[in-house]
């Protein structure tokens, strides 16, 4: 059976989550995930660390497909405007390499993982660690960006991608 | 008297502006302009094109800053994540080429180019084609992409730079 790694990202302007997941036989791999620490400082310049460094870690890691939670709801305009550009910075690193974003709705993610589309962020923390196997704790936005990993993996048969919203 | 060649560029994810701009002794010229027609296809592509012509343009004609317009206002979220998302894609290709990024709100832009923080689109259009001695028509996106590059030359002497929203 052909192994799928898959490459998770959970964008923010401020720290930004990656996950590397091989899934293969109905398994899952954890292979690698962190957060980037993207601080306070000037915007362009971290928007530039988004991109640059999804991209290094591509080339690096040679993922097949990549996933991303969509989203539809942010406090305020100004919030939703940030989340976008850490978004736009890291989906266009995806697509200049080539990589097929499947885009997943946040209820999704979490009814793939705990079983139910409202669990809280521990569960989720709780169910990624116990699924790939971790003993060690998870950072919010690494968990996040594995979760939606995992959940691409349980909906492959189903469908493999989709696009990020039009 | 040195040159400055500056890098405009108004990002939307449906079209794209952009412009290069020379400017030296308080006298500009026009380098380059138009818009990236990004259709209605899947964003993520979209995205991965704005990052990566910008990223073509900036190797080609070599700019020394680039300006952006700055953003407040959307009529709703799902409009600003969109937006957002193209800025990150752009923001990015700039800062990834280590160009360092001006932003001006779209009064300043206005105030700049028609000496009023009201001047309706077709004003800005005119005196763009005024301030580069241009003859033909341009479209919109190209247009506030020139707009917010003269800008950023008549803010030169004053201040070279700002940072992106934080």
């Amino acid at each position: 059976m052909s192994k799928l790694r898959i490459l998770g990202v959970d964008p923010g302007s401020i720290r930004t989550g990656f996950a590397l997941v091989d899934f293969s036989g109905q398994k899952f791999q954890h292979v690698h995930s962190g957060f980037l620490a993207l601080g306070q400082g000037e915007m362009a310049a971290r928007l530039g660390r988004v991109h640059s460094e999804l991209s290094a870690l591509i080339v690096t890691y040679q993922p097949d497909v990549a996933a991303i939670e969509s989203v539809f709801v942010q406090k305020n305009v100004a919030s939703a405007i940030k989340l976008g550009q850490a978004r736009g910075a890291a989906i266009s690193a995806l697509a200049c390499a080539q990589l097929e974003v499947a885009e997943y709705a946040p209820a999704k993610v979490k009814r793939s993982i705990c079983g139910g589309g409202r669990a809280e962020k521990q569960q989720v923390n709780f169910m990624v660690q116990r699924l790939l196997n971790l003993q060690q704790a998870l950072q919010e936005d690494q968990a996040d960006a594995l979760a939606v990993a995992i959940c691409h993996g349980f909906h492959v048969p189903v469908r493999r991608t989709s696009g990020v919203g039009r």
